[in-house]
């Protein structure tokens, strides 16, 4: 691997690139992004080089695409117009049947490799981007045949993450985007109804006032902004739909039994005390 | 104000304790608790000496109720067979209405004066204590009519409150009941049906340990223990279960509509970013 293409030097496609460096990765690393974003990936030391994307694609031996699910979608057949057949197209989009789907009608399949790291910051963009950003975090892959991780130059690509720290685990993309629907996507819609809801209270201001750290904790996903979320929903309203349901149902069961609500609170406690935690 | 009883000595209690003398209290603190909690609070300084309630509650210019909600009730009729006319009984119990209502079948009106510190830890117990536990934080008394805060002793009581950095705000004990409601048993319960809709999943155990902040942050109050919680749903089950359904109802919504979600986004967000966080 000699030439890699990053589209999109956002938070992630510019970490992927200082994490590559940081793994020892020698090569040259051409950024594909508006010129702001790419100057900015450029001045972290991340990108060597600027480009076009035709430019960038027709010389790389892994073309990384780090930008939102439809921007993804939207340059799979140019991508695939100029990419090499020895190349490997990988993505870091937060869902993944509709591009694997997507990929598999363009480019060859030993060419696409669908992938999502689990890792993310508050802060956007190539400045707040780290090379051990992905450390020791899941980097899910989703290769439309499980065989498929064996192939050279998949196998080539896999052994990069792993030197970024990153822990891969491969799954299907209908796998995948059940369980990001689960840990992800379930409780940013509950966090958004939660305070959506409190929103509509007449004394709204108050309760926001007066909440304390749980209030936060239940609140935060809930300053998420509806541009990030907005492809999710698109590509993934269907297992969202199924687990918002299950919600509704667990609710009403807990508000019927709430004065015998043990058996909930330790089945809750049995989850919850699983999750990861930072230590404060 | 020359002798304080706190019937109770675990954080709330201590950390009332503390607070005062930190405030400038030159008087006397008994505790009444089992041996174990009242010794630690007098190690901690907090308290100056352990008495029988009778003894304590019969010398006592202010009576401080500082246990679970249960035990408050149980200990009232206790507490109003002993205590002098001119002595001010408060509480710190988490939900308001059956405790005033109680309170006020067995006390004087100008006697009893309901409050709620919102202030708390993860810790428990003395050890935990803190005197600066109230500092900035809302701490809502519930008088049974709203003139009796200018009363010279519940005045009085006030200003110390004040001296202890907390910030004394009165409303009704229904008021304050269905303000908690909103802004933390409603989150509670959302957390706690979270977390057991995520614990029946046949891969719960893959969810939980795949899960990155967002997961974290909406499955902590799920490690709360129903201890706590069962003498709150007891007390304020009315009005957790009418949020309760207005959260079903929200989710509903939410959930039919995922293809237009921004505007309940950005209602969302208009909540979230009034609640108070830390920045980390």
């Amino acid at each position: 691997m000699d030439t890699v293409a990053v589209l999109g030097t956002g938070l992630i496609g510019t970490s992927f690139a200082l994490a590559l460096k940081s793994a020892g990765f020698r090569g040259r690393i051409i950024g594909v992004s508006s010129p702001a974003s790419v100057r900015a990936a450029v001045e972290r030391g991340a990108v060597d080089e600027p480009a076009e994307l035709a430019v960038a694609v027709r010389q790389a031996d892994l073309v990384y695409l780090a930008q939102p699910i439809q921007k993804i979608l939207d340059l799979i057949p140019e991508v695939a117009r100029h990419a090499r057949p020895d190349a490997l197209v990988t993505d870091a989009g937060s869902t993944k049947r509709r591009i694997v789907e997507c990929a598999g009608r363009r480019l060859g399949e030993s060419q696409f490799l669908g992938g999502h790291p689990m890792a993310g910051k508050e802060s956007r963009g190539a400045a707040a981007a780290d090379a051990d950003l992905f450390r020791d975090r899941p980097y899910f892959l989703t290769p439309a045949r499980p065989e498929m991780i064996d192939e050279p130059r998949i196998a080539g690509f896999m052994d990069w993450l792993v030197r970024t720290g990153a822990k891969p685990a491969v799954l299907s993309a209908g796998e995948h985007d059940r369980l990001v629907a689960a840990t992800s996507h379930l409780p940013q819609m509950i966090s958004t109804a939660l305070a959506s809801l409190l929103a509509r209270q007449p004394d709204a201001a108050i309760l926001a006032e007066s909440g304390g750290p749980g209030l936060a904790d239940m609140t935060r996903l809930a300053l998420s902004s509806h541009d990030i979320w907005a492809d999710i929903l698109a590509t993934n309203g269907d297992e969202i739909s199924r687990l918002l349901e299950m919600a509704e149902i667990r609710l009403r069961e807990i508000r019927t039994s709430l004065d015998d609500a043990k058996p909930a609170f330790d089945e809750a406690y049995s989850f919850a005390e699983r999750v990861p935690r930072r230590t404060v």
